[in-house]
């Protein structure tokens, strides 16, 4: 695995793998191109064939891609060839969202347990899951074996329960906290805040209500 | 206002509005440093001084930034000064999470409609909100100048509600399908899949279940 490709390119490769699954499920495809990837991603086929050169030769050309290898082929190189198991910290109505999510199915993370400091909370099921005590985070991720967890507490609680999170051995968060996050070398935090994603496009709107 | 200005810059822009609210929210503070953000946020301070000279002079050397100043400059460039009223599509567990989300008070929009298609949602409420007939979307929407939607519906669905959202004069749409959209030029689109998120971080993460 060479870890020399950008980032950026990484952070494509599972909407490419999600776009093919779907072409394969939803319309029986074995084969397609960059050109169709392309329209069908609303970005350029230069951009596909250029990110997929750093995995070698994934189609021949004139021939196409066949869907099936680049798919195991991608879910090889992201990790995905097993299901990561993951905590879930938060019983509000997003972590009831989440829980609820049939999305993870089959894409490579399954929640296998739920956390709540809430008394009221504790013991609730959700999903098939029921929800644990937060006070007891440090015993079972590593008896899990866990190294993923989303986070769905409140900001004032994000910082302290991450640095929890961090110390029970999970090395990537999720975070649905609209806060900022320090980690330690080596764990990796991705973030996702609805207002962040909708100011960033306020940003190319015409600035007078329409 | 300069469209030059590269997107990944535009990008960062929320971010360091959400961590400027938060020094003034809970420390008080008045001024700031690009050294001290930085830290904050776990980036260089090049990184933020540099990000910062696309709009001017933001602060003098040596005194630092003036916070509020801050704020509100970032908050003009960002097309902030009003609060965006925005239409919710979907009032499933996601919808209801999202409906009831405080984060989106005074950062800009205000989500003023819920829409659904399913007989057992209309009418009922969630939050402060009534569940109204997705068949109403091309009438409500112009009405009430919307220009922002969040779509909480299921894959299957989400093109084609795209496609009427665009019709109704939305301009910017934060979409939770699992799926890539198809917009026409002029209408921007933000993704959030906590999936592809995971796969992302899968990459970093070594391949082994610990």
């Amino acid at each position: 695995m060479d870890h020399a490709i950008p980032d950026i390119v990484i952070g494509r490769l599972p909407v490419y793998l999600r776009e093919l699954e779907r072409m394969v499920r939803d319309a029986g495809k074995t084969t397609t191109s960059s050109h169709e990837l392309a329209e069908r991603l609303g970005m350029s086929s230069a951009q596909i064939r250029k990110d997929f050169s750093h995995f070698g030769e994934f189609g021949k050309q004139g021939t196409g891609y066949h869907i099936h290898y680049l798919i195991d082929r991608l879910t090889e190189i992201l990790n995905l060839t097993h299901e990561w198991p993951v905590a879930l910290v938060g019983a509000g109505f997003l972590g009831h969202a989440l829980a609820s999510y049939r999305g993870f199915q089959r894409r490579g993370f399954v929640i296998t347990c739920v956390f709540d400091n809430d008394p009221t909370k504790i013991g609730k099921t959700i999903g098939d899951l029921v929800v644990q005590d937060a006070a007891t985070l440090e015993t079972t991720l590593p008896a899990r074996g866990i190294a993923v967890a989303i986070l769905a507490v409140p900001a004032d609680a994000a910082q302290e329960t991450v640095d929890r999170l961090v110390a029970a051995g999970v090395r990537a968060i999720l975070s649905y906290a609209p806060v900022s996050l320090t980690v330690p070398p080596g764990v990796h935090v991705s973030y996702s805040d609805p207002v962040v994603q909708l100011q960033q496009m306020a940003y190319y709107l015409s600035p007078t209500i329409p």
